[in-house]
């Protein structure tokens, strides 16, 4: 056990998304929650809640034009206060009624122009708040076979994505991400690693691939993906969630715990958890029925747990045991890592950092939740606008 | 080619849902289209236009709360006046701020009351539209596991189920539909054929179970349940669409338009297309991109022409094949059926009734989209208000 | 943390199947493995070893005809010498080339009469090695749509069974596995929970379900299928493997250990996982590139060990924050469960038990491998025989 | 309708593969049939007369080492004599002993110096028998999480395809398939397209992608990829098959026709249908249960009947619905052409082109299936050998 390895956690972040903290749900219905932020103002402090208590997790990502502001560089100033900086600029290309049948790909000159001069403003955005990663989520696809030509839209899509790449600045990153099916459900226009990869390729060194772990078919081996990625030197992100069937955006690690541990057990091994590897570890997620808040403590706090667990994996007798053959002994290796319950050493180094040991008992005992509740009484709840 | 026996296509119809013909989407968007109703009334006089159009879709299902009027048999009757009538009325448990965590299921005894309650009102609303079908599709489930009991849910839905059930009238029927998955995403409370199936069967006689085509796990034999629930004499209706990967409500037929043959295949082996049999041939689809009344029309015809290839099985030599271990040849008999052309044959048929040859087109020429749009240009177009 | 109710471990044992100690591999290719039985004998001889060093391994399943002996009553005798019983007689439909279209579905009358014969002389090896559970794999099922009537099918099923169950003695259980997929592929005639408990239904008290772990569609919570299983009385089995993709036959407990837990966690709310509730907890599993007895043993461990943290569970917390609706806090109570790390108090046990601490260190340690290796130097190796 | 593109089809040709005359099945059994050959010069025999009958399967893959002859050149010389020549050179990666934990990736050095060796036999047998193709499926994968390092095995996999790629003559190609899982179950070494495209682009312009349609994630939408590999230049062959479930090797076409269609709906658009696009369309399947010859005549019919299908799509009208945006127009004309029954067109041209208007029917009045039967009643039927 290599339990002195811990100490690179001191380095670990997870950055949170600021509409992780307005309401969500699914076409069915989006559930209110008392307390829940009306501006982004109030999505940040509910997000340095977060951080204040983990110690884990210094930066939020902006969802644009959620999270639109008219004082961008007061945004960050006021986020700096609260001892968090602004992360990853994210665009949307799923609300205009004009993106209905596609945005970055549509066949019409004019809504793709639309589209990428929404990102020049998210790279302004970034330019005012000091983000240096442009998230693009495309959501654009077809729901009929034949409904448009799947050639033709990659061709529009590459050069769309040229036009954004090339306002970037020179310290920007575009981060592409892909994801296999929903909103649309015959075809996806960046359905998959490869193609999000290919399109990196194209555009230059400064765009990355962006994996959602809830984004794959059923079945699919995610940390070989982390692996292939690695290996080109494309991973730029990861959107963390848990899924049972689709994009479920349930809380990390409550699904599939021993998963998310593979995932980052071939971070640990390739040194990818260190900052300098610039992989931005993020959060996406729906806290639907559950408190937002405690929901995203949660969060952080299981990828810090399977984290801390991959860090235990006993490296020299995994080889040993993969390289002379041992099946069974060397997925032992690995199990006993997984085993083991990392849960009192968290809190011990926790409590040496001057942080609750318990993070989600003392957010609850804190009163955060009852106070901004009666705040936050009045006015529209922020959400997704869907 | 067992060509005569298209007749029997006489009786088959199909019902169609009002909620088709107002807005639907997905979670992140909800797209308008130009001439969507503004009420139930409007939703009627658009299903009428599909059954006046293809002669094969008589009545229409109404979704309580989104159809409640003041004048539930004022609707029956204006809806009669268009050639239609009122088919099965569906409840709706999920979009109550109650129902976050449950309605049928839910732990407290008053949510629960509340939503047998709702069940009344629609049984009420089944004898003022001469309706017989109350259809139930429970959403019930949970996100995370630990979050509830999964055996105490069985018992308080089985016990819910019983006191609506008791206030069934002696020709009404209580059809319940199951879900794989969605709105929750670790366990729903009626999840599969065979729970929907132990509920009807300690319910009685008159309960019977929905197979929706998009509630299945990946790679499920849908016509192996249909065989299965025809044989208990528990299959009491259809809600028909496409999917690719969840619940996608896509247009039925239009992604595995083989995989509909062969459901309808199994129905007319069992003799089950014919009205006597009980089995009601609904739709349930969102129109999310496309004009919505096309997209019905469409509907309606893809599954009369999947049940009149069906008819065309030449039996006899599918029976002999069968019997005597040929499996190419069996295999062939049935795939004649599928590769036999029938457009020109129900185009024909359509024309002998007094119908449009292709109800499509003669819909685009009837300028009826055009004069709804300019009528229905105010007020709030309807749509789940999710 | 419920500590003291890991004495119900006491009671609580694994049978082992006897081909996981025979070769098995894909239909690609069967590896041989050194020191593999080469017959009955040996098999149990092997499988002693498990038990001996785990404690909790006492029966052992056989197959028929892979374990036809002259001698039955001998065999259970010299099991017995061995500190083992013989657990269920499990008959095999999937070898005969008459069974290519079908088994206790075929339309053959006489070959259905010869499938039916090889369960009367299942029922008679129970008699004589004392077994109490005859089990069913029905592997029948067809690769082509049309091949065959799947009504048809179903009542030729129903008849065949009946016939095997009215031949069983009064303390006889008929157990009946389903199976989603392979070896065909178009249909199978038992694919299901659902299916099976129907036909159980219909033959009576002594038919119980066998649940196959790797038996599902993807994404199936078979939590629930265990939960709805023990509500009907109708649970008669497990069938343990571990699956990423399809009926992979892993080591259980190898590829999503939170599942295994998941589902012994309803086992311990029901009170199922004590011997009086008649559910016999069963190994089915491939040792395809790995040494076997030691995967049998690891198998055993994670399954003991999934249990204790079921055991684990705080059972009040837990109900009182379902009932009070705390998501996150019921989920955590689960969690904190399946965090805690049990392998030291599982060795304590085991020492205090007369057991090795670490049955897998204690069997590569003991010689046992090497000198089967040597003793089973000639002759053929027991496999399937596919 | 574009009647005339049908001429296309005269270029159009499947190549079929030695194994599928041989014996196959699933782990459980492999099933006899009467009159499967025994060499390869048998199986030769029995292509040929899928070509004869079908007039579109001129070529004949052979897999290495089951169709290993001493004399090559005396092989293809025997295949011309019957018509037909030899296609694509497969290499075997699966059935070695030594390959249980790796072949091209294995950790020793040794045993992938002769995982490699054996392509040079492969490319020595190519220049013998005068194909151009090396036919690579890489089976290597693990069972268990942490058994091997994912990524020292890819670069374990490039070096090895390094050296065979250099070992080329410059009219070969090498052909690289992915698969998503079997017979491995935790990893694959090359799982998806992606990774075979990777390691393509590292290896040069002789390397390309094939795509088994069999190989996929449940719900992947397989023409999305086929559009990426032709975008990319590197769609180098496909193997046709059919599949519910995984890769369940059934006659391409039965499953999903409509697949299919859309497939090749996607190849025609692109012109990769014409012999100078370069790409193989092969045919890869296992006729475990129904006769194979036929089998085979079928399964080259249905993908003539699926390109047929494409060809008469009217081009000039899809793209005009797709570029103004009209999503159930566009659906149309992709429908309309799938709805067209061409069986009597094929008829029509294979009688002009002096061939049996119905091969299946011919092939079963020709009595080659009882003379063969009579005589290779003795001896060894070809097989997998697994």
């Amino acid at each position: 056990m290599a339990i002195d390895r811990l100490n690179e956690l001191d380095d670990f972040t997870v950055e949170v998304p600021s509409w992780a903290y307005g309401n969500a749900g699914t076409r069915f219905k989006v559930f209110r929650t008392e307390g829940v932020p009306r501006d982004p103002w109030e999505k940040i402090a509910d997000a340095a809640q977060v951080n204040a208590l983990t110690g884990a997790a210094p930066r939020v990502s902006l969802h644009i034009p959620w999270d639109r502001v008219d004082d961008f560089a007061g945004l960050a100033e006021y986020a700096a206060g609260l001892g968090v900086s602004i992360g990853g600029i994210n665009s949307n290309l799923f609300q205009e009624d004009d993106y209905k049948l596609g945005s970055l790909t549509h066949v019409d000159t004019g809504i793709r122009a639309r589209a990428i001069d929404h990102h020049l403003e998210c790279i302004e955005i970034m330019r005012q708040t000091g983000s240096k990663d442009l998230k693009i989520w495309l959501p654009d696809g077809t729901n009929y076979a034949g409904q448009d030509s799947l050639a033709r839209r990659q061709d529009r899509l590459a050069d769309s994505l040229e036009q954004i790449y090339s306002a970037l600045d020179p310290d920007h990153r575009l981060l592409l991400e892909y994801k296999f099916f929903e909103p649309y459900f015959y075809s996806m226009d960046v359905p998959d690693w490869g193609t999000s990869l290919l399109h990196c390729l194209a555009l230059g060194r400064q765009a990355k691939v962006v994996l959602d772990t809830g984004h794959h078919a059923p079945g699919t081996n995610i940390e070989f993906i982390v692996v292939q990625l690695l290996r080109q030197g494309r991973l730029g992100a990861f959107d963390f969630n848990s899924r049972y069937y689709a994009d479920d955006d349930l809380i990390v690690g409550s699904a599939d715990p021993f998963q998310l541990f593979r995932i980052l057990n071939e971070i640990v091994e390739a040194g990818a958890h260190r900052p300098e590897s610039g992989v931005n570890f993020m959060l996406d997620q729906c806290h639907n029925i559950e408190e937002k808040i405690p929901g995203q403590i949660r969060s952080v706090l299981n990828v810090q747990q399977a984290t801390a667990k991959a860090l235990l994996v006993d490296r020299t007798a995994l080889t040993e045991a993969q390289d002379c053959g041992d099946v069974l002994g060397a997925h032992q290796v690995l199990m006993d890592a997984f085993e083991t319950d990392v849960r009192e050493i968290l809190s011990d180094r926790r409590e040496q950092a001057g942080l609750p040991r318990d993070p989600v008992a003392e957010f609850a005992q804190s009163g955060y939740a009852e106070r901004v509740a009666k705040e936050r009484a009045d006015g529209a709840q922020a959400g997704w606008g869907a």
